[in-house]
């Protein structure tokens, strides 16, 4: 048996949760539901301006992990925080719900970053605009990789929002190899459309290359095709991935392997804050996948684990997951 | 008209709240429903156990000065942290209030403390047992008051757990004076039943000497005057105080003045997390006096934003408490 199920890898952060109305975001230039990349004074500047806030760790995959975790899932994250207030909060709220967290923390005193951070902002329809400050988390290289923590690996899972460090690219390219070579298998996650179209090429290639598991949501999907049309990117998709699994918001989900194609129905949720839906949808899917569940299973579990997620503030699981898809009959 | 409305005078600080059971605390030595003072390697052990946390904007006179600030009052606050991640998280939710918050943060170089925080448990029941480490809101000094400032506010709110340092007496002497000469008024409130324990002599002669308006809650009365029977304790503080406030729970609140008594129930809600019920009541109580209400009303206002503040996790308002009055017919 390998010691971990999952193994993520992605930008580690905590989140800075506030409410907003549409017209802050005009008046402060974000963009309405997606992630952008903010620099320091960024979000010095946009913090000053935010109401109260909420802080609760975050980081994509990160939320995947611990959403494993939570499910009892054996599972490790790697990502660079440091060792600051946030790092800690970080570390431990990872810890905490049982997730293996090992990569080293940087000296307070390294000059120039701190622990990344994402303002999000909640607007009253319960949609996310995510400003990063990526921080101390851009800085992962092929040296934060440990071959044999991935050689122990069932599945790895890569947070595609780290396509936008070069040197996190070859970190992941270590990872896949390390991980492939020993029998396991690999998952990505598109993570944004706009992240996908600054590096559709190589995400491209790792998904013909290396993939086994696809995880993206339809803006994404449309973006990595090139295409308007959901069913012909999800087509091409799984003519390329072994398993493609594609959220679509309060239609569901689709997942595609082997020629076989299914769609799950969402579970209807007053939408709080959307923060998160994608992550845990892919960290109960995989839990699900390596206890041994069908794909549909595990895409139920998956639809059932992000709309709790949605219905509270914060990207991480508040109920029993487990207790949940028991509710619904899914496990 | 002066500046300010309310200047408050406390212990800065973050808390970090998570959920634990009954066992947690008797396994770890947390004593029940108080506040217990523990230095930097207790945190850090503490932290290392506790599950899931979120970190939310605390400290008492804080969240008082924030509910003022909620109601649109005109108010400021007095406390130390320091220029560290969670210093920043602190001044960032007094201000995006709307309250006034000056005093220097302290460089982030300056050796040997951090911003403070306090671990702050929640059991099934909703009681919460606070470990506070002090950090840097120990060192508040009457070098930290303005007197201009102090001269500037209606009423002043000391914190009574700042009694615990010699130097923040003096800094309450300081700030008392400053007030007094310029026609304000001051309120305190005791805080806790063991910090009364250790600083009753100190209290003792503050309230008879220079207090106006005199919170506590029923444990806190008890302990001051040394007694098992409240009505004894509220008869001897009425005698003292020209004003006398004391919550106490589920009963709701009795306030006292010029031989008058009322009591006033509290409002039925589901105790979620207790952490702030009597730092809003407080902060509700003096933004009803500054609009000229009535003694009783501005108790029954009280009692309401304790309500809206036990009915979820933080200490800090997240309904319209102006909203809250008018439905329940108070304003």
């Amino acid at each position: 048996m390998k010691t971990f199920q999952v193994v993520g890898i992605g930008n580690a952060m905590v989140d800075v949760l506030a409410q907003a109305g549409e017209g802050f975001l005009a008046d402060n230039g974000i963009e309405k539901g997606i992630m952008q990349l903010i620099d320091m004074p960024r979000a010095v500047e946009l913090y000053s301006r935010i109401g109260l806030a909420r802080e609760v760790s975050g980081g994509s995959a990160a939320n995947t992990i611990a959403g494993i975790a939570h499910l009892g899932g054996r599972t490790a994250y790697v990502g660079k925080v440091k060792d600051d207030q946030l790092g800690a909060i970080f570390a431990h709220d990872l810890r905490a719900q049982g997730a293996v967290f090992e990569t080293p923390m940087a000296a307070k005193s390294t000059e120039g970053q701190e622990t990344g951070r994402c303002i999000i902002l909640v607007t009253p329809d319960g949609e996310r605009s995510m400003n990063t400050y990526l921080g101390w988390s851009e800085f992962l290289t092929p040296a934060d990789i440990d071959p044999e923590q991935m050689a122990q690996a069932e599945w790895i899972y890569l947070e595609g929002y780290r396509f936008d460090g070069p040197d996190s690219q070859q970190a992941f390219a270590k990872a896949i190899k390390a991980c492939k070579s020993a029998g396991g298998r690999v998952s990505i996650t598109l993570s944004d459309p706009f992240c996908v179209e600054r590096h559709r090429a190589a995400f491209r290639r790792m998904i013909i290359e290396d993939t086994d598991l696809l995880f993206a949501n339809r803006a994404e999907m449309l973006s990595m095709y090139q295409t308007a049309d959901l069913d012909a990117a999800l087509s091409q998709a799984a003519a390329e991935v072994e398993i493609v699994a594609c959220t679509d918001g309060a239609n569901g989900a689709y997942v595609l392997s082997g020629g076989e194609r299914w769609h799950v129905a969402s579970v209807p949720t007053e939408v709080v804050d959307a923060t998160g839906a994608g992550d845990l949808f892919a960290g109960a899917f995989l839990w699900g996948l390596t206890q041994g569940h069908s794909l549909e299973t595990a895409g139920r579990l998956g639809c059932i684990a992000a709309s709790e997620v949605i219905s509270h503030i914060g990207a991480r699981p508040e109920a029993d997951l487990m207790a949940l898809f028991r509710k619904h009959g899914a496990v």
